[in-house]
Parts: C-alpha cells; structure tokens; sequence
C-alpha cells in the first residue's frame, strides 16, 4: 500500500499542536510511501477548533468526535484529547475499523485499558501509544546498544521524571490535576512514561512495587473559578522487584524546583551502563566495562549520526532535533507499518501492561504493602 | 500589511530542505498575519527539483533562476544555492524590487559583498542574510543579557567553529572545498558565522586582525572522478584587537576530531561572562560576579522558557527545539519586518561587514601581518 | 587549653592510612592551638603494623589495643579498625576517660550503638564518628545554604551511593562482606553514608521506610581460600517518608557498573534545589527559584573560595582539595572542640540515629513492611 | 642510593607553602626508598620564617639565602621565591654542587634562563622547574595516551589560562604585577604553564608565534602605599604555527570573569583527540575516533585508578586528590631520579625552552609581527 492516508483527529491543545506537527512533517522529511492527509480535527470549542484546523492545515473541524470516527475519508483516529475520552473513542474507532494512536496513558486505569486492548485485539487493526520518548533517538539508541548485547544482565534500573509546573501554589485545578478527567496524577502523567521505557529497555518484567505517593497542596482554584481539593498526587516514588533479580526505583514528581523536563534512566549491567536524560535529549551516556582499564569512561554519545535512529531522516551530524521529532518519528514508523503491514509498538497491549503497573503502584502507595505487577494481557492469556 | 506572500527559492538541496521546512513551519507556529506561499523552487536539476517541489510543498520548479525573479507571484526571494552565485542573482532580483533573504556568506569575497550591498541600499526592500545562529533563542538571549547590561565592559571575545567532516582523506572536493565556487574554505563557511555573532554580540568593533590558516590535505578525488589540488584552507586561526580595547581570538576548522558543530563562544566582562555551545544550543551559562561571593558560579540557563526569545511560539519549558527550528525563527522576524514596515538585521551591510573582517583574515594569513579591518558599509559613509 | 595532645589509633589499613594523615596534616594546615601528636598505633600484625608507625610518624607501634586506651600519653583514641571491633573498644576507652572518634558505622546494628552511645553519655567525653563527607566542604556549604533559608520548605532528597567493585566474580570475600565482621553489607557501609547526610541536612527526621535489598553474586572465594556462601546485601534501596511530610529515596550498591563513588544528593524545596556528586566533590549546583524568570538556571559552585567552609586553611580560589581533606578537616573541628570546649558533632548519637534508620531499612527489607524509624536516643529521652 | 637527603627552601610563602607540604607527603606515599628530611628554610623576614619552619616541621630558619646554599646537610635546593632571585640563587646553588628545583617561570627573560640552564649543565647535577601540572596524573595520562599512538598526527592544539582574580581594580600592585621582580605578567606565570604542557605533550615544536598582549587597568596602589602605573600584561593571546604543520592557539588572561583556574588544552589528531580543564582535574576527555561510528563519543576519564600516573600512591577508584598533590608527585619523580640517577624532567633545559617562547611571544605582542622560536638550548646545540 502506498499513497495516501487520511487522519482524523480529536483533541486540538497542546497535544493537538504536537501531533498535527508530526502529521505535517513527516512527508517531506521521510521516505515512506504513504503519506498523510489532514482530513478533520475535533474539539469542543468550534471556533477554536475551526482556527485551530486553518492554522495547521486541517481540511476540516468538526465538534463531535463521532463524526471523525464516520468520516470515510479518515483511516487513522489520532486521539489527543484528556484521559477520561480515550476509552469510548477509541473503542468505538476500532469497532469502526479505523487505525488508532491514542495519546498516553491508555486509560485513567488498568480495567478502562483492558477494554481497549480487547477491542484493539477484536478489530485486528494496527494500534498504537504516543508514549514518543520511545523515539527520542538517543533512547531508541539505548535500545539498540541492549540489543548488541553492550549492557549484559542487568542489576539496576532507576528513572526519574522530575517537574516543578505545580510548585507554585496560585497555579489552578487544570484537568492534569482533576482526578475525574485524568485518572491520577504524576502516575498517570509521569511515571506512564519511564514505566513504559522499563518495558521498552529491559529484558526483565516489573514482578512487584512499593509505593509511596505525596500531595503537596491541598486545595487549588479551579480555572472556572471556585477553591477544590486537589485529589491527585503530586509526587510518587516506588520501587520495583524485577523478574529477573534486578531491583528498580523510579520517581515522579511536579515539586522538583529547577527540573523541567527531568525524565532520565540509568540501567547498569555486568558489561555497561547508560544513562539518558531527556533534558538534554541528543546524548546517551555509555559505559563500557570491557575495554582496557585506563581509558574506561563513561561516553556522551551524540545521537545525531546518520547511522543512529530516525536521525538520517533530518540533518547532518551537529544538528540536534528537539522535542516535536519524536512524535514525527512515532507517525513515521506508523505510516511504514501500514504500508508494510508489520507490527507497530507500543501498542494498546502495552499500554495495558503500563496502565498495570501504575495501579499496582497506586494500589501499594494506598495499603503500604507490596503488591504484584500482573503483566498479562489478553493477547499472553491466548 | 497582511495575508499571504510568495517566496522563490533559488537552491533546493541541504539548505533548500532548511528554508522549505522554515518557510512551511512559520505560518502554524507563529503568529505573524502575514503568512508566505510556497510558490517557485530553482535548481539547476530540472527532475530533482520537481521531485523536491512536490515533497516539501513549492508549488512548481524551475530550472532557471530568472523565471524566479520576473514571477509575479513572488515577492521574496530566497537564495540557498553556492556562494558563487550569489551575487548576480542578488543583485538581479533586487533590481527586480524583491525582498531578498540570501544564504551565508554573503558573497566570497568583500567586492562582490559591496556590489550587493550597494544594491540592497538602492533598492530601499528589505534584505537579509541567513546568519541563522543569531535566532538560537540562548544566542538571542546572550545579546538580551548584555543589553540589560550584566557583562559590562567586555575585555575578551574568544570563538571557535570546530568541525571535523574533512579529516577523511576520501572525502571528496565538495563545492564547498572549491575556491571557485566557495571562494574560500572554513573562512567564508565557519569564521563568517561567529565573526557575525561577534558583530551580533559586541559593541566594540572588529579593529585589526593577525591570521594563520592551513591546508592539511592537498589533494583529493574531484566527485565527478579525477583528482584535484585543494586551494582552499582547512582552518583558519586569528587574533583580533577590538576597537574598545577587548582582545578576541577566532578559530575555525574542520579538522577538529570529535567536533561536530562546535561552535562556541565565550564573553569576559567587567561584571560578568556568557558561555554558549552549538553542540549544547538549549543552554546559556552566565557567570554574575555581582552575586554574594559565596553563591558565585557558572548557571546553565536552558533557554526554553516563555519568555525567551522565539520559545513562546514552540513548546513548553523542558521541551527543546533545534537546528532547524533557527531558520524558522529568522523566517519570522522577515514577515514581521515586512509586515510592520520596519529594519531586519542582519542585513547586507551586515553581511558585507563580516565579509570585510574575512577579507582581512584572509590577507592577514597570506602576509603575515596585522592588517586593520575597515568596517565602513556605504550606509555608514552616507 | 593549647599545646600539644597525644593521639592512639586502633587500625591500621586504608582507614589507618587517612586518618594518619589527617593527624599529621591538620597542624601545618589549620591554625587550631591545639596539635596532635601521633603516639601510638596498633594491628594485630606487629611487623606491618610496626613499618605503618615508621612511615606515617607514630611513636610506637602495639598489638593489643588495651595498650592504647591505658597508655597515659594518649587523650584521644581513634578507631579505625573493623565494624565488629568498634563497641569493645569504644567503651573500654570512653570508660578510661578518653576522648573517642570511630569509624562509620558506629557498630554492626543499632544494639551496638546504642551500647556505645550511652557509653559515650555516661562519660562526659568528646566523641565523634567519622562521617567524613559531612566535611566535604560542598557538603557544609550545602547546610550553610540550607541554614541561610535558600531552600526553604523541603519536599524531595534523593540520595545515591553507587560503586562498582564488587561486580566482578573474583572479587573475594573480604570483611567488608562478611555479616559478622561487617554487620550489613552496603547497608552499613555505604547507605549509612546518605543516611547521615539526610540527618546532617534535612530539618525533618525520617519517619519510616520501605526497602528492598539483593545479593547479586551468592558464593565468593575466601582470602583465606576455600568458598563461602554471601550472607550480606550486594544492593539496598529504600523509600522514605520524613516528619515534615517530605518523601526520599536511597540507594546503595557495588553493582552500578561505571559509578566508582557516587554518592550523590539532590533536595528540592520551595524557593531552590541543591545537587551534590561525591565524584566532582568541588562543586555544588544550587538552583534558585527567586531569580528572575529569564535567568533562572542550575548554578555550578566551585566551592574553593576563601569564604566557604574550610577552604581558608587550603589553597586558593581554583585549586581544588581532595578525598583525604575532609579527614583533616573533621580531625581539626575535633581539636577545636577539644580545645574550646565546644560541642562535636556527629558524635555517637548521631552514629546511633543513623544506625537505627539503617536497622529499620533492613528489617523492612527483610519483612516487605513499611518500618517506623525510632530516632530516639538516650539523650533525647532523658 | 637511599636513606635520606636534606631539602633546603628558600621562599616561605604560598609557593614554599605548597612545597613544604609536598616533602612532608612524599614520604609517606609513595614507596622510593629516598627519604627527604625538611632542613632549613630561608625567608627575608625573619619571624615569620621561623613561624612558619615551626609549623611545617623545618629543623632551621634563616634569612640569608647563601646560608642554604653553603649547608652540609643541605642536597637539594628548592628555589620558591620570587622570579628575580631564581637567577642568582640556582647559579650559586648548582655552582655548590647543589641539586636544583626551581619554580616556575624558570626566569625572568631567556637570557636569565639561558645562564641558569648554562650552569645546570655544566654542574653536571638534576635540576627541576616545579612545573607542576605535567604531574596531574590526568595530564600525565594524556601524555601516555599520545605515547600509546592514540592520537595520531596532530592538526590543533588550543590551551587557555583563563583566572580573574585581577579583575578588581582594587587589587594591589603585588609582585606578580612588578615587571621588575616578575618579568611579565601573565606570560611568565600563567602562559608559561601551557607553554610547556605544550612542549610536554606535543611532538612538533613551536616554530613562530604571532602574539597581542592588553593592560586593562594601568594604575594601581603599591601594597606599601602610593599609586603606580602597572607595567605588565593582563592578557595575553598568541597564535603559533608548529614545525610539523600544526596549528596553536594560546591564550592566558586574569581578566575571564568566573575562571579561577580555567587551564585548559584541547589536542585534535588524526586518530583522536583529547580534552582536559584544571578546574576539574581528576578527569581527562578524550575521543576516538576509530571506534564504530555508532558508539563514538567524547569520553571522561576519571583518572583515579590504580593503573594511572600515579594514583596508586594515594587512595582508592573515587577518590579525588587535588591541587598540592601535584607538587608531591614531581618530589617523588625527582628523589627516585636522584636515587635511580636517572633523568629528571622539566629540567633547566625545558625551562628556558619555555621561556624562549615567551620572549618570542613578547617581542611580537610589540613588534605586531611574527617572530621565530629558537628552540635550540645548549644541550643540542653540543
């Protein structure tokens, strides 16, 4: 298959812009066949909506999502709209027999994933997460060093994602903290991705957490006006028993005063280590244990080659990418497994195995007791 | 002045992929009223510039450059083809009454630059020169900062422009090692980007140069097969005395192993210092010797915040941009001058000024002595 | 008083290697009245023991450590030998009136300690424990800047202590992992190193603690030959929840491939953060909130300024001291306490809080239960 | 030979500070069998001598220089005091058969060192010039690196002194500013240094320099009262073309704003290239660019091993020693020399090899043009 593909989609904020970015670029930067055609974006607001769609190029807006899901001229649903829509559309995109990216977490939890990753499993039609950090070139790197074998058996992985958005206490109730519409918090928000990565990276599951969670500020205005509680957790750390004997921690939070962006990893093996940071996204540090003694470092690799990940598709080495890329290289890779028709990852099964952990970690942070992880999805159960 | 305005572009291969993705990328990112059509590319391949046409959006190719400059339709033209042409159609298209946005380095030597800029005052439009580094937000910022007067009188300037993508002896004679075509080689492709920022960035004057230059590879395979002595200088060396008083030192090469796009400045003042690095383009470092004793040291600012230059129009703190996204920005600030009617920098003086400066490097390399830079434009004689 | 005060060291090894010169250095160095005389030192090897006193400048050499706590000429007895041997001797010279310093960790479990630091009550001596790196002098500055408010009200410490010596097979089993010699593994050794700084640092006490631990090699060969089982943790991490509602995370391992001596922190309050790395011991990063917007960064301090902690008695600005200094420097803040009168810290109370948060970590550890932390000491109950 | 050997010093302040500490630490730490026994120590004023003797363990103090020299007991003459006396004092000290070590700048001017290496040579005894930072095991190791062929053929070396401390008009007019006691200003204290790291680590000479020199502030008060104009250079910048094709650049300054000792060298080969900053000077940089293209990168090498210059005197992986460690090391190398009799380097030679550049470099700073570097000591010459 090649030629043309049309995207409908819902949701039009910030991740609206990030995705119709990616949908806009990836023709001319990659080879791929298929290309996209911005058919339709939805959102509440059809005034916004509608500048939205004339701003980046969207054929059409529309205010009801049931309408993209109909519209015959859209193959691919790309939701981006807040946590508590993505079931409801996207089942019903997938039992319209449309391809569909939805935005991360999966669901505000583990039986809302389910359902998805059911439906996903029914339709047979090719599904996927923007978890996008897995395209951060210098983390599809890291992967890729695992897989020569560079790092060996693992002891250690340990993630942070730090923020500090929500210090400030004027800083209102958006939907990002209202339990309703997103499910959790920085769980939810934060943790999702660098467990994602866990699953990503490591050759090992996740067995079972320990949890401990934080709400900093107790009460917050809500931009419609009015003071609430704050419901959802500012803060979250938890420890992992891997299955293969290796031990995990990971944290997220928005009271980190001076991270913005903090999200890194460090895996240490028998053979190496590396160590990422998305902060400063175009390095991936790399320590090689298995060369002579004396000139043992640890190596800030810039992803930035032609022979490294996606990175043959923009410019020359010495010119990084940035943050948008990584969702343009998620569409590339989309767009070549439609015309391929090969398998596309992550897909709602792993969102689900994601969406397992962060209620195995909220469970833990509420009883104080470890709990396990239970990795099973439908598609291992048959 | 708003609503739409055509552009030509003279040029399509890596700096054609550069302004195409800056002329597609402004209109949705920024907001600007007047927004451009990608109306006509030029390149001398007639099939490869249909081909690019079709992939990056233009709306028809051409194969003579003229075409371009009597187009009704097109009220900019943008020159991305080799240094040596760019004179006649600069010259050209401002007779013709373009607004014209020219790649670096302006010209390959002063006279040429003169004639150009001597045209651009004639004609009374608008010009520019593609000195894209001036739009990295933290090189924008670095010249906020001094404005706001936190460096205060500066003693040193020191620059390099470290590559190293010759050092390969089977690296073919590119145009760009070509002296007919280049008219040098890291002077007018390296040094003419931080003599620029030093114009950008200090308010002293470039006064008298001493330079050193060398050829550490003489000869290599023409790409059309043969092969050919090499004229051009694989790094250039200079001292520079400012006008004020300040001492500078400049450097570029491309034989700098392990230096990709190491372009690096550094400035020492009476109250402070600044630190960039191309290869690190989100940071700023400021040193503040105001500061309790104590407290004092080098902050890495990343340069991501809404309010620093160019980053309300992209993201969100923690979210880098990159190389590309500096032509973007520059592609704004023109539709904004020639929307409000008002100055865009750097212009052809500009360019002729730092062409000067190159001009004396290079002769200060070629006998061995000082030799004073004159910095006059006939702007500034008028 | 002033004049001159006989030191008697139990220990001779690595250990006995930095504190000798500790004594040595701390007079030339700092202007204290008070100098150290190095009396005599003793191991259960005469002859190394004997060559030991010769090189480094002690007056005799012994076998029995009663020696030195009965030798008339010695007022302080410092005990650098291991873990095992710290509650006998320790009390036997406090109750011959000496004044003691032990190395870290107090003692093998908190039973010990608690031993010890009654002991120590009882005796009305000085007494101090060898948590060094409180003396780091980028640590002290840290407190100084906690001290002066710049942090305000703390919501995150995360503390590392990575090492990687034991990753190799062949590595055999020295005391350090051996339980009745050692007591713990990186518990006692390494975490108690982090625990201490949390204690130094944080105006809130730990609270309570979930932790998880790992033997990653289970069988290693003995020095003495012959194999024996691993009976202590290879790994130990934990979460924790402070007083004052502030959540931290620890971690300790010999298994973190590339990492030598990294202990590191990071605290993250209100108006600022403050990061610290054991391996670039020079510096402090420290991020302030307060600045201004467009200037906010993460601040590299060199601490090596006549007006921080200690550097006065060193060099000057840009030269750096080293892992052996801060030995030196807790060596002359005792002879200043000795000399004023003054109180010592960490002293025995502090060995034992820090043993009593690394006894509920290994309790947890063992049990998969949240443990409360009794930082009560005899001293406070009284 | 062993046993020990009698040090006379003369100089008592920062520098005889800095070697005191080295003869007390050799010692100990390292295992030549050559013992030095601190002996005399001679300073102008006689008090403060003997104080200091005191405190650093010298038997005597005296006040006249020839009372060292004249010493029975005395072997080896260490010269720290300033610049204008090393002429005198070396000549009279190798004329009595004396084994030299002087600080550096060997001399004033390269007459002076001319002299000095003149009667070195024909003594027939070791002679040193404490340049001590070819003893940072980090530089050390790049010396061994290059040894080991791992650069291949140079192209660039680029150092830089970066320090700052007279940026302060309010700074006295100490002797380090006094063209009479010190020579020059940065050219002979700072400039020296990488001058010779350059003649230490590069295999090409320096064969000419083109240089430009700055007093920005050129009035100051004497430290015994009253206002002189300041005779000697702030800053100076020089450009240097090296026998085998390569190209330098130097700079040195007390005028960077946040360098406190910003001694830094970058070598670029055709095999690699390496980095080093003795603000932080346990590690050293290096790249390689043979490595596969995918994993190259710039590597830090913490250089603390035991297999590194030095490091396994000191203390264990991780721990970092620091700026007087530097002095110890060279003191180690000279008393095995002496007890190997084998050859000492930096001797004599080297010293007025250094400062037959800075002369050339001075007389080009007033010229304006580029004057050759005779490099031709006595030595060769015969």
């Amino acid at each position: 298959m090649s030629g043309r593909i049309g995207v409908g989609m819902i949701g039009y904020k910030f991740m609206g812009k990030a995705h119709s970015n990616a949908w806009r670029q990836v023709g001319p930067f990659f080879d791929a066949p298929l290309k996209p055609d911005l058919k339709v974006v939805c959102g509440r607001d059809g005034e916004k909506t509608a500048r939205m769609a004339e701003r980046w190029g969207w054929e059409r807006a529309v205010t009801d999502w049931r309408k993209v899901i109909e519209a015959p001229d859209v193959t691919i649903v790309d939701i981006c709209s807040p946590n508590d829509t993505h079931r409801e559309i996207a089942v019903a995109a997938l039992e319209a027999g449309k391809i569909v990216a939805c935005e991360k977490p999966l669901a505000r939890d583990g039986r809302e994933a389910e359902a998805m990753a059911a439906a996903a499993r029914k339709s047979g039609r090719l599904n996927t997460v923007w978890f996008n950090y897995r395209r951060v070139p210098a983390v599809a790197f890291a992967r890729q060093l695992i897989a020569e074998g560079r790092i060996g058996k693992v002891f250690h992985f340990r993630a942070l994602y730090l923020q500090d958005w929500t210090l400030d206490a004027s800083v209102p109730l958006l939907w990002r903290m209202d339990r309703e519409t997103a499910g959790s918090g920085v769980t939810g928000d934060l943790l999702s991705h660098i467990v994602d990565l866990s699953n990503f990276l490591m050759d090992q599951d996740m067995a079972s957490v320990s949890a401990a969670s934080r709400i900093f500020i107790n009460e917050r205005e809500r931009p419609e006006g009015g003071r609430a509680k704050v419901e959802i957790e500012d803060a979250c750390v938890f420890l992992c028993r891997y299955s293969g004997g290796a031990l995990g921690h990971f944290e997220a939070t928005r009271f980190a005063n001076g991270r913005k962006n903090g999200n890194t990893f460090e895996i240490n093996g028998e053979l190496g280590s590396l160590y990422f940071n998305l902060e400063d996204m175009t390095r991936l540090w790399y320590f090689d244990s298995r060369e002579a003694k004396h000139v043992q470092g640890w190596r800030e690799i810039p992803v930035w080659e032609e022979c490294h990940p996606y990175m043959k598709n923009w410019w020359v080495p010495g010119c990084a990418i940035g943050y948008e890329h990584t969702f343009t290289n998620q569409a590339a890779d989309l767009l070549a497994a439609i015309d391929g028709d090969t398998a596309m990852r992550p897909d709602f099964d792993d969102g689900l195995r994601c969406q397992r952990v962060l209620d195995a970690v909220l469970e833990s942070a509420g009883t104080g007791k470890w709990v396990d992880v239970n990795l099973n999805t439908g598609e291992r159960e048959a």
